[in-house]
């Protein structure tokens, strides 16, 4: 079933507001079996008519929202009937709740609220128990202009969301006639590029009949979305999995940090970071995942270099022999850091953020991330992410991040 | 001039990734004096030829974004060949800066990254600073469909976004032939609430002829929009001033961790921070700026008890006698942080950031913040933000910093 969703409003399209519709309505349609062909965003005013009539010429359910307040503004009641070729009509039922609502909260309905209670000749009205605004059921059959059932639905999320679920959800279903929805599996993947992952696996999940296969590139990370029916799903886990068991973190759309944190509690292990160039980055995203205290102890920002000095115990000599951003300083730093803090594992990163700051030999974007665990050897890598500042800092706590799920992995 | 965005990425359909381009190209279209007249999403595939040849019907500018990256569901130059009646080729230029990306990254370009260098006959070539692949702009004269400019645009923002402004944006601005955009000002204000803020001054900043207000409440701060010719926006800003003049803390859209670098960089102040609840969000905001390395020094982040009294100092009978949600353990943490540090103004927090952890007599969202400077009283607050637990930390972090900003502003 082709379904298009027609976002109405002027504050959409100014920058003031942030349209977080299409994400609910994927999420929500996709959990029923279908998908979004299309969102559209416009303008109040004429523009939906238009839009309206593009949208129902194409789609065999188009679902509209925002435009049915009670202000000069809300037009979609009238632009709808429009394009649909009906008349609106007060309905009944609609004006009573309207008339409830006001007075439950002991207020006096304005005037202008009895629009509110206009719907098209021969539509369902669906009732709103979180606003004013009754959303608009338009069937295919009642439908002159085309052969398509159009929902028009309030904008606010506390509106719309209930009357969603409720009224909406049961009738596309209906409409669609189905029972059995596609499923859908995103891996989560780092250390490993987009192109290098696409050429390892996508010409073997293109073998697999029925399976659709998406990339989205993050900064550290890859995700790799598998959709079709169950069987083609596994075997495009299966695949990936074949390739790089390794570098899958997630499967349930966890981030790399609550993944971490799962792992560092599921094994009793305390961590601990010394952070240099991401200045609190790595233990902001640790302590973001409800939990963390149990794993997390002590956090070190060494920003100068006496920071490292005093509060890791580095010696004067190692930074002066070789530089704040190099091996030795990284490895003392996760020791200095573990020693301290008595935890089982520490992770130390130092770098040049820039913009300033570079040389010819450590360019801005180098960077040293160590991990030191009791019983294990420290072990450091080099890695170079030329980004803006933000980007640096990001890149650099995935990999350290990255660094920290494998070595817990590893067992103890 | 009629402008359209058209977004292209399943991801934005299916609920896994949020679309946040139309606000932010409404807020720098606006800027420049335009607004979106429609903006179209789009899965992947032939979807966006259709929708494209419609765009260009209607618009006299389209600006899309994504299905630029070299995998096989990147299909947007090819789309645009079809609808735009021209042919793709590999562009020397391109192809050179491509091989450069990966070099200076010391990595081997994968062969089907080749195709991120193909460009349409006769367009430009957008170089991307910060990804593989270039944009591509259309003129409308190359145009066989019709009288309308295309921009190709890669979907990431951190590649968007600067070529959106250093190559997009001057582009349109010829094209509309006009050079007289409307004032803008934007007022950051912390510490005051958006009701509040409305109440005090809506009254008077209606008065003024011409002059478009706007307000945005986010958390820990409400921005202020003045919008008109320049006389109305300066007359605007006076009566804000008025009122909120200690409280307005940037009027060239500069956030609160970089208004705070600056004023301390200007005093040559050092600052360290103390952080328990948060995390190091606060120490992560304040090295996002460039140049903070200047100011900060030593960060403790101390979410465990036993860190709070080894690396700062704090006695054990402190934390035993008033818990660690307290006025005296922030306080302890503010004056050890600098006392270890030597800086001269540190900020501690300390805080339930939730979900579990809360008391009735401290719930969840209670939080201490303390600031200690040499020469100073050291002074603390207790705030209550009962949100989950990123926004808890955010809005603690906003509080903070901005008391860091009203210490260093009170002179030395």
């Amino acid at each position: 079933m082709r379904i298009e969703i027609l976002n109405t409003g002027t504050e959409l399209l100014l920058g003031t507001t942030l349209n977080t519709h299409g994400k609910w309505f994927g999420e929500e349609l996709f959990k029923l079996g279908f998908r979004i062909q299309r969102l559209t965003t416009v303008p109040d005013g004429d523009a939906i008519t238009q839009a309206l009539r593009e949208c129902v010429s194409r789609a065999d359910a188009v679902i509209v929202t925002g435009g049915l307040g009670p202000t000069s503004d809300d037009l979609t009641r009238e632009c709808a009937a429009e394009v649909l070729g009906t008349e609106l009509i007060e309905d009944e039922a609609a004006m009573r709740s309207l008339e409830e609502f006001f007075a439950v909260r002991n207020k006096v309905m304005a005037e202008v609220n009895r629009k509110q209670a206009q719907v098209l000749v021969g539509a369902d009205v669906l009732p709103n128990a979180n606003g004013t605004a009754p959303g608009i059921y338009v069937p295919p059959r009642l439908n002159g202009a085309a052969n398509c059932a159009v929902f028009l639905l309030p904008g606010p999320p506390r509106e719309l969301y209930p009357m969603f679920r409720q009224e909406v959800a049961p009738r596309l279903v209906a409409l669609a006639g189905w029972s059995q929805p596609p499923s859908m599996l995103e891996l989560k993947i780092a250390g490993v590029g987009e192109s290098d992952l696409q050429q390892e696996i996508d010409a073997k999940l293109a073998e697999i009949p029925g399976l659709e296969v998406g990339y989205c590139a993050r900064i550290g990370e890859v995700d790799l979305r598998l959709i079709g029916d169950e069987g083609a799903v596994a075997a495009g886990r299966q695949i990936a999995h074949e390739r790089f068991a390794k570098q899958i973190f997630s499967e349930d759309c966890s981030h790399l940090e609550t993944v971490v944190v799962r792992l560092l509690t599921e094994k009793g292990l305390k961590l601990a970071t010394a952070e240099s160039c991401t200045g609190g980055l790595i233990s902001n995203r640790i302590t973001d995942v409800p939990g963390s205290s149990a794993v997390f102890t002590h956090g070190f920002i060494t920003y100068a270099n006496e920071a490292k000095r005093d509060l890791l115990g580095l010696p004067q000599a190692l930074l002066d022999e070789y530089g704040a951003v190099s091996e030795p300083v990284a490895c003392a730093m996760a020791e200095g850091a573990l020693r301290v803090s008595g935890a089982d594992i520490a992770v130390a990163v130092t770098g040049i953020a820039g913009p300033d700051g570079g040389t010819p030999d450590k360019p801005v974007g180098t960077v040293w991330i160590a991990w030191a665990a009791k019983g294990h050897r420290t072990v450091a890598v080099k890695q170079v992410h030329p980004r803006n500042r933000k980007d640096f800092k990001l890149a650099t706590s995935q990999s350290a991040l990255d660094g920290i799920r494998k070595l817990a992995l590893k067992g103890w």
